[in-house]
């Protein structure tokens, strides 16, 4: 079957391209490597989405993912490796387990968690090291945990982690948070979590499992902190370079593209955190899907 | 007293503008002229609006009031008569009844939809008459439709439309479109897409809702048309003048602003359809809303 969109991408700019590109009456597949819903899943609590007061980035992504499958989308959790035009309405997008043929595609491939580049750092994720305070958090109810970062994410996981743990050590590498005020307020009014600010994490301190990390001072002195578990919220990194054959990416990696969200390759779109842009929220990444989508359908209702 | 942000029209973008102002940890004050909720209050069912698998755009628009007043929003229905740039973080909004002080203010007006000024026409907005084929279109799917425009817009709507609906009926007052030649080719392949150039809308045949509609031709002749909806795009106005003193508008009166929505006056940011843009709905007007008040927040902390 040849659809009409494919939509690469399961996150909220994917699944909201997928949902208005369903309601032009077009035929959509939906591809995902890891697990629908993406980076907003791991919030466990928006509060800033218009007309909903409060809801969990899990329940909104299940909301969302009900409704285009509602509306008929297919979903298939498969890796993509490469999109090849063949022709004007006419890609193939190869991936781990198969080739899809689409008359359009909107790359809405988000991006992944930005690593320390440490020593040790990779085999010590998941024995230790967590990027996800909603998933790993209970693991360690009682404890003192260490959480490194300065953003909106950041602070969500240590009003979080602090609910449930003995004590949240906060650091940061510059002298304040680039959060939202009202996460700070409540950052500040928590009894059990502790900021540092300036200090920069320079080694892991493991034997099988992570037992402790060593920071370093502006002054370029060090301190160690024991800790069975370091949550890390310190950005994320584009992860573009099997598309670099159809669209332009920037020297960060991210896909060049204005807030129409087309990319140099007509019928190739892009949606969400991946495309350059400087506010990368969850009402924006919903904004794209929404261009991305429609303007995918008008390029295939002139082919 | 002087508010960080003073929002200008409490549609979803200005709504939104004020959730993310708040969010901040910014004092807000939404001025609207008629009442809250803005254009889409107007659409009896909003279905693609991402993870809210249906909600009345009245109920969107309550929700989002709700949510901004709890967050401590101040409200007030006043008429914008004037901006002035009293120097930076220091702007005077001069209304119908009062001068109010800001650090920073977001115009979000929407625009209004051109009318054609009949009777009833008011009345029936809602029920049969819609000026959004993307909102409403896949409320009659299966049925024969009736749209009156000529230019992109139309177009677009009625491509939407009829991959849906059985017959789209395309009314247009002049012997030509005002469209993209590609735009104007699709719709000419449609076999379920009837034109007929040259007629204009008289009066609507309506009980509680909209039953049908009177054309007439050139030659002063008229004809009925059965149908439960028509889709209106014959153009939308932007009402920016009062602005004009602080922001640039196009030829067509919008407020010229990219995807930061900055215009050229620091500490002065536009938000959702009052603006240029190309694609607009419930999801772009937040992302605007989101965006302007980020920047709006960023322009005060760095005051």
């Amino acid at each position: 079957m040849k659809y009409d969109v494919i939509v690469i991408g399961a996150g909220a700019a994917g699944m909201t391209a997928a949902l208005y590109a369903l309601r032009n009456g077009k035929t959509v597949l939906v591809l995902e490597r890891e697990s629908f819903g993406g980076q907003i899943s791991n919030s466990p609590r928006v509060e800033n989405f218009p007309s909903i007061k409060q809801i969990s980035g899990s329940e909104f992504s299940d909301n969302l993912f009900n409704q285009i499958i509602d509306l008929g989308a297919e979903f298939e959790l498969e890796t993509v490796e490469n999109i090849e035009k063949v022709g004007e309405g006419d890609f193939l997008v190869k991936t781990d387990y198969a080739t899809h043929e689409g008359r359009s595609v909107v790359i809405a491939a988000g991006v992944k968690h930005r690593h320390f580049g440490l020593p040790r750092e990779e085999e010590l994720i998941g024995k230790g090291i967590s990027f996800c305070a909603l998933c790993d958090g209970a693991f360690y109810a009682g404890e003192e945990v260490v959480l490194v970062g300065d953003a909106n994410t950041a602070l969500q996981y240590a009003l979080l982690l602090s609910n449930s743990c003995k004590k949240v050590k906060v650091m940061t590498l510059f002298d304040k948070f680039f959060a939202d005020g009202a996460l700070v307020k409540a950052l500040r009014e928590r009894e059990n979590i502790e900021v540092t600010h300036e200090v920069s994490l320079v080694e892991f301190i493991a034997d099988d499992e992570l037992k402790g990390l060593v920071f370093k001072r502006k002054d370029g002195s060090t301190f160690n902190v024991e800790t069975r578990a370091l949550f890390v919220a310190i950005g994320q990194v584009p992860d573009n370079k099997v598309f670099a054959n159809v669209v332009d990416l920037d020297k960060f990696g991210y896909i060049i593209a204005d807030e129409t969200c087309s990319t140099k390759t007509p019928g190739i779109y892009v949606a969400g955190d991946c495309r350059t842009k400087k506010v990368r929220q969850l009402t924006t990444a919903c904004n794209d899907g929404a261009i991305a989508a429609t303007n995918a359908s008008i390029y295939i209702d002139t082919l």
